[in-house]
This record gives structure tokens, sequence and C-alpha cells, in this order.
């Protein structure tokens, strides 16, 4: 399977993503490389490299930049997944760069309203994927039940939850609650047909197991992801700091250095190697521009694996049997 | 100093709030407590009983139970407060109701558009006031102006933080990033007189430092409150989990108990007492429904500290140094 990736992507650099490379093509996959041949260098067995030393990665204005820069890495690799050469896009960097160089080449699906970035969580014991987490800072109710859909059949077909339970993130538990948006989307949702929805979450119960699948705007989800690897970190940090804030608690650190190394790299955020970009025609992946060849290794990983389980037919199948799909007006519909 | 106290607004009773004010009468505070005198029971040298047996906690519709049942704990206690009887309210249980109670009764300070609840953050190392989380799901940009003079006198009286460095919670660190309600706001903040505006701060910030107070709208900031409040106990129990994983992890686990105790103390959310309710001429302190006796009278004393410093007299000469207080309708001004 050949997986294009924007090589421009990482803050570690070209060399970095393929070295990234590397691990999935280790593992059958092809990565397609689109980026600075000279820095990206030689490359593992099964890894291809498309020089495009053109890099919007950094560019104030992304979504121009991908509209003025057809030779751009991101735009390159965009057009290889439109084209069919490609699979699936992997792109980091900027959301913004990696959500427009999809819309403008790879586009919308059929009867969607919105991409969305789903992210699958890693939180211990009780994973939850999160949509959107950054593609849309506003969004209508009609958006918000297609994102539970799309997040729905994500969690089905890729992280293998049966039935999975689908909640609104809120500020409180009554239909009531929430900003005219969500009272409105909730309502949607409670009738919206093959969707188990749970009702609202709030924000204390995202992580503890209440739903397999928690659906806001893409302001309020980027806060949400954000905030949740912050504060993962910042607690990771303090108990470090506490083990060794005595001889005692030292040697106790140090007993328990296993456990908690195991537990460290369960709430690794490149574990899960980013955010699907859902509702194109075919599957993105938007790693973080920090990740490491680990990450991005992941984030190929994860392209392929939403690939082969057809995450892109099942998320269509899925809003068209709730009828949440747009109906297209009839005046812009072509006759053949 | 008399601080009048709903005593139904706890999930554990009337009885748990006697045990609270006992602890706050111990450090020479005087909490009235307006409640049921026979769920009250006997009360501790210093601490007030008024007989308040009715109780709107679990009414589904705070706002009008406070407009239908003048003789309710929670308006009578706003009432002492309003009259002068007391000088600050604490009152738990809705926020709805409390708010509703407090506006009613306290009435806004002169040119407040909207109370706020700011809560000082327990977060190890660098603590950060939250404000608004929860009063308002709605905001409008100079609303948002005003929390954060709110927020900056709350950390400069109560925190003794010199010189508050104040952030907007956002998508993104460009004065671009976020809702056209967040952009606005943006550049009101910039040209603040009197503000160290240090520009958004995304969701992973919140928590290492970044700023001394965060603003937010209410539904945005009642999230984020109880994500972090989430986030820390899921990192707890799991570190507890890892920590009896095995009998080597056992015994570093037991090694390291105080010194993880101790943290746990660190990020209790009953240990600042609740959040402030800001924007009244007078204060009010709004713990959670499920605190204990220890979070209760955590929330008295806050008040009575709050009083003291007279974050209320401080908060409005920030706001009318700023130039951020509203101008009154002519009109609707009395000659006297």
């Amino acid at each position: 399977m050949r997986i294009a990736v924007d090589a421009n992507g990482a803050d570690l650099g070209p060399a970095e993503v393929a070295a990234g490379a590397a691990i999935a093509a280790a593992r059958g996959i092809t990565p397609v490389l689109f980026g600075p041949a000279d820095e990206i260098g030689a490359v593992a067995e099964g890894v291809e490299v498309v020089d495009s030393p053109v890099s919007i990665a950094k560019a104030p204005e992304p979504v121009s930049a991908v509209r003025s820069t057809p030779d751009a890495s991101i735009v390159r690799a965009a057009r290889a997944v439109a084209s069919g050469d490609c699979e699936a896009l992997v792109a980091g960097g900027t959301t913004g760069a990696a959500l427009a160089a999809a819309l403008f080449n790879v586009k919308r699906a059929t009867g969607i309203y919105r991409p969305a970035l789903a992210v699958p969580l890693p939180v211990p014991n009780n994973p939850v994927t999160l949509v959107d987490v950054g593609a849309n800072a506003e969004c209508r109710p009609e958006h918000l039940v297609q994102f539970a859909h799309m997040g729905a059949a994500l969690a089905q077909v890729v992280l293998g939850v049966e039935r999975p339970r689908v909640a609104l993130l809120s500020n409180g538990e009554e239909p009531t609650k929430g900003t005219p948006l969500l009272q409105e989307t909730y309502a949607l949702l409670a009738a919206s047909a093959g969707l188990d929805f749970v009702g609202n979450v709030e924000g204390n119960h995202v992580v503890d197991g209440h739903a397999d699948v928690v659906v806001s705007d893409g302001f309020t989800g980027n806060v949400t992801l954000k905030l949740i690897e912050g504060v993962s970190q910042m607690m990771v940090g303090a108990i470090r700091e506490r083990a060794t804030s005595s001889p005692r608690a030292k040697l106790g650190g140090l007993l328990m250095r296993p456990a908690l190394r195991r537990f460290r790299d369960e709430i690794d955020p490149e574990g899960p190697g980013g955010a699907y970009l859902l509702g194109l025609r075919r599957l993105g992946v938007v790693p973080h521009g920090r990740f490491t060849r680990y990450g991005i290794s992941q984030a190929i990983l994860l392209a392929a694996r939403g690939t082969s389980g057809d995450v892109v037919g099942q998320t269509h199948a899925a809003l068209e049997a709730a009828g949440a799909l747009r109906s297209a007006p009839a005046a812009s519909v072509p006759s053949r």
C-alpha cells in the first residue's frame, strides 16, 4: 500500500520523516515521501522519494499558500492521493495547510459538509475518540451530527468498538445545557438513526469511559485535546519531581520506574499517530509537527490501517444509513 | 467577619456544611448558616444558624426557582449579604441558582456587564486563575475584557501576583486564531490599559506557567476546569494502579506514598475552596456541590480572605482605571 507523506511537515526535518518512513516500510507499507531529496538523503528499502523541495510548512497564511504554491510538497502529496497513485495522505505541519491541500485536491466526499479531525486519545483503560479537534472552529448543528457519525464509524472500523457510545461535549448533562448550537445538536443526535447517543458529557467525564466518541466543535475540541496533553505532561513532570524529593521517595521511584515507563508510553501522544482527517474522498492523517520518527511511523501505519479497514467507505455508509448526508441542491448537479 | 452560607448547597447535606463552618469558625470567621435547623443540628461556637428549611438545590429550573421561592435558603442567604448583615455569600449546589440568587439580591456592581466565576486552579508550581468557568455560556468581547481585569485583580489581591500575566484561551497563538469572538477580544485586550496581556494560550499551556490568568467564555472555561480535574484524577488513579502492578512496583509505591500523598493534596480540587463569583456589589464564593467539610471550610475562608482584601473594590478600581466599565445609558440612571 502506497501512502503519500509530506516530508516537510515535521519540526525535526525531512530526515526524521524518512526515518519514520523506514519503520513503516519494515511493516510492509510503501511510504512515498514528498520533500527535498537532498535533505531526505538515502532511504530504506521500500521507501520512495519524489523530490519536492518547496515547503509551505511555515507559511503564515496556509490556505493562500496552498492555492498559490502548486509545487509545494504538501500539495504534490495531496495530488498523488487524488490521482490514485497513493491511497492516503500523511501531512504534518500546520493543520490549516494539511486541511487546505486535502480539500482542494483530494476533495470532500459526496454529502459531507465539512471534513473533521478525529483523534483516538491515548487514555489508559478508556480509549476515546475526540472529533473535531481543530478543522472547524465554528460549526452548525448538522456539521456536528456528521462528526458524530464519522467518529462512530472510525471507532467501529479502526478501534473495533462494536457499538460506540457517542456523547456531546458540554458544560452539563441536561439537554438544555450549553450554547444554542449544542442544544440543537443534542436534539438532532437524540433523533439520529443508527447512533448510540448517550447524551452530554462534561469535561471531567471525557477520559473516564463515559463514551467511546466525544463530539465537539473544532475550537473546543482543540482546546480539549491540548489540555489533556498538557495536564498529562504536567502530572508526569510533577510526579517525577516528587519521586526525587527525598531519599526514600527516590528509592521508591527507582523501583516503580519500569511500571511508570510503561504508563508514560501508554499516554504518549505519538502512540496513536495523530488525527484522522475524515470526510474526504480518501483518508488523511495529520501527525503533530513535533512528532519524532516514532510518531511519524505510527501516522503512516494509522493511514494504512484506516485504508485497509475502508474508513472512508464505512463512514460514508454510516452517514447514508442515518440520512445524515447533505442532499445536493438540484440546480448545481450537472446532467452527467 | 460574618459570611452567609447556604447549608442546602452540599451533596453531603446540611450537617456536612455545619462541620465545614466549624472549621472556619475556629479560624475566627462567623459563618451564618441558612438551612434546616433540625438537619444542621448542634453547631460549634461561633457558628450561627438561621432556620431556612426550604431548599431549591435540586430545582430543575434554578432561575425561576429563585424568582418564585423567596424563602429558599440560598435566597435568604443572598438577602443577608445584600442587607449588609453578612459580608459575603457562600453558595454551593447548582451554579445557576447561586448566580441567580446573587444577581437578583446582591446585584451587579456598577458598570459590570456580567458577573463571572473565577477559580484559582490548584496546579503544582504554576497556580493559574481561570475566568469564566461557567457563569456565561455565551459572551461578547467586552464581557471577556471585563473578565480579564477581574481575574487580574483577583490574582493580585488574593494570590499576591504583582503584575499578573493575562492570556486568552484559544486554539492557536496567533491573533487571527479562534472564533470571531476571540479575534475581537484579542484586539481589545492588546489595547487595554493596565493589563499585562501576553496573547493567546493553547490548551497545553494553561497549566505550565505561561500565564497567571487565563480568560475564556464560560462554556469553554467550564469544560477546561472539569477536564483538568478529570485528567488529574485519571492520572492519579492510573498511577496508583501501576504502583500495584508488580511486587517491585508495590514496594516502590509504598516508599513513595508520603510524597505522592502531598502531591494529591496539592491538586485536590477542594483546596482552593471553589470559584469566586465576581462582578457583584459583594463577593460570592461557589464551592462544588460534592465538596466535603474541608472544601466547604476552604470556601468560607476564601470568602473571608477576598472580603478582607477588598476584591470587589480592587476589581472595580482596576476596571475603572482601564476604562473597561460599561457606561450607564443616561435615561436609566435615577436622579438620586
